[in-house]
């Protein structure tokens, strides 16, 4: 893919997540990796919406080395490398505040599988991490936040090509996709998930998760070797 | 009725769910049936709405057999005919997963009666389903789904032309209607309808039932025989 | 005052409504009264605000007999006259089911001073009336529910000129003024001061209620002998 | 700085006050400060934001004499006065009612640090006030106000340089900042950290608040000396 194709998508899907109420400020970055040629396209840092176009997007490595542009890359770098590398099929990743997924990452909770609508996206409860320690903190915190990450998904056993999201402990969501594009569809619908897990809880605090056998056939329909749902398989 | 005049009406409907705010992506489905002729219009499964016209509905028959077009139906077609065939009044049917009506399905609540503004509308407490059992799901998902929203009113006998709405267990609410715009109205206040119940027991947990007499005064007030509500008896 | 202009601003108060989110559909109404002339204006019944101009306002007298105009007048209209005649000072009023302030007249709640938002423009907690009997409700429903809003003020000693609201058990709001526009910012800060109490509650259970003293400030710099809240006294 | 300019930016940001939803009416106020000519400029009291420009701001001097213009300054001068005088890095303030932190203000709670969304922008939990007393509000009710909020900080040891905001028991919010568009920010996010730590709280009524060390990370990786949050240092 051409850079200046990619810098415009990296660029459209960060505006996308402004215009979807999920973003205010600068709060919140998009990036897209090409693995083929080893580059990373991301939002840059603390520069507010209004001043940026397609061709400040930062580009590096996927040591995080600049390669080119003016404006340093988002601090979150390190946490998107993280995932990238150790995430082989992740082809792009957002990051939000988004009010409900935040406040379930405050709360230090999984969000709950409670309905269809959360398991025709995603394949079970969307976890929240661990709390970084100290030490952790103290240096290469941005990195350790993504190793943290990768950690949670690997010591439960969780397939990052079927739970493209995450809760932060104490800070926020990141999701991904195969796509930036998917990324952020996934940061939109894990607010609606997390806005409705609340709601679902005030009414009946005893609600149950959704059945086993409901929750695989709505993922599976979709995104199963039998899928349905769509026009095409996907 | 000409099936032109059908496809623009069941793609109004569907594009009025998304203007309300109910329906993000394509999370919904409106149809209509023209019970003489024999046929349903739906909107096709999986397409984004900017992509559609209304020269791209779904055209089938009572038993889902594809009559036009190129574009699958909807992947819940089988619960609309599940709905046609069994309530004969019903024109028009629309499916969302709306934030607090799936709240309300996701608790595995009914909906109580706790206002005028309930009364109004539907004739006492919005019904939610039981859940599907593993063999109901394995095959036949969506028509078993729709079974069951009939076996929910004949078990208790409700008049599905004085409740037309039900809340499917752990997945969310369906509406409809004499037409496909009295279906996507009874969404929209379903919806507000949902949020208000919520609130009012966050309120008071021990808040009342709205009392029969009042109930009645004012169903039937706008549906009753003596009806005086609107400008001319409905 | 002309009958022309009446009508217009009975017009423009009603979708003031509408553009500030508390009304959907036909849910809502205001009129206006010219006591000299013994007119009151009103929104007709069970119209669509698209349907309507400010020529379609239903004109009656005090006894409710329509004095021009082809459209029959709201349905509540017998609720506006119960409350001109008793309320002296009331030059118009807004009736809505806004979400928040609702579900207060659903909860069967008075709602509670809890801050100088409320103190700013409502002089105490904002009463809920009883529920109407079955004989109360049979005939004359919507009289009787004029009347218990009275009987409220008089029973418990409030002045209606310094409590511009009520909430009517499991119904909703009503609110009034000197003008129809006055009528229809109480409707408006209302739902404001409904849904701020909710979330006090929800923060702390035990929250106490605004002290008299700072009430009292509040309430009489904008509205007391000595006021100095505006650029003129009020 | 000339004044006409001073004018502009309080105009400006009074507007955005209302943009970003946060004040409807006139529940709201922004000033500003010229600590070398003493000279301070905020919005009038109690007239609609559509019949004001930046022509009609109030300019009065550190004890409130109006220096020049027709109109009164707002009623809520003196409170910003008073926090003008014993903040002396202070170099705007923004008042408003807005939904969440002022249902903190009525709960008598401090607002705590649940994230790192709150650690980016506050060094700490957001204080509530004391209530004023009958003798403090009876004369000098604002200035008392003003004197409140600056005892609570030097009370409890807090740098308001770090703490750009206070609660006002029963009341709402205030916030500041070294400009009156960083006040104005202030108060958009202390709204957004407030709806989220209600949220929290209503998921995990035991979530715990934010470590120190995450909390001291995120504040200083952006304001303190060693800070790489923004492309140049703050």
């Amino acid at each position: 893919m051409e850079l200046t194709e990619m810098k415009q998508r990296v660029y459209d899907t960060n505006i996308e997540l402004v215009k979807r109420g999920l973003v205010i400020y600068t709060w919140g970055n998009v990036s897209m990796i090409d693995r083929e040629k080893g580059i990373v396209v991301i939002k840059p840092r603390g520069v507010e919406y209004d001043d940026l176009g397609p061709e400040n997007m930062s580009v590096t490595d996927l040591e995080g080395n600049q390669l080119e542009g003016d404006l340093l890359p988002s601090v979150d770098l390190d946490i998107h490398l993280a995932i990238y590398k150790q995430f082989k099929e992740v082809g792009g990743i957002a990051h939000t505040h988004s009010t409900y997924a935040t406040s379930w990452a405050q709360a230090r909770c999984d969000l709950p599988v409670y309905g269809t609508t959360h398991g025709d996206h995603f394949f079970g409860n969307i976890p929240c991490t661990r709390q970084l320690n100290e030490e952790e903190t103290a240096s290469g915190y941005e990195k350790h936040t993504g190793d943290v990450i990768v950690e949670t998904f690997h010591e439960r056993g969780i397939d990052p090509m079927q739970m493209g999201a995450v809760l932060v402990a104490g800070h926020g969501p990141f999701t991904w996709g195969k796509t930036p594009e998917e990324a952020v569809e996934h940061s939109v619908i894990l607010e609606e998930l997390s806005h409705m897990a609340l709601l679902t809880r005030e009414i009946n605090m005893e609600a149950p998760q959704l059945e086993k056998h409901i929750l695989e056939k709505h993922y599976l329909r979709k995104y199963g070797k039998d899928a349905y749902f769509y026009q095409e398989k996907k």
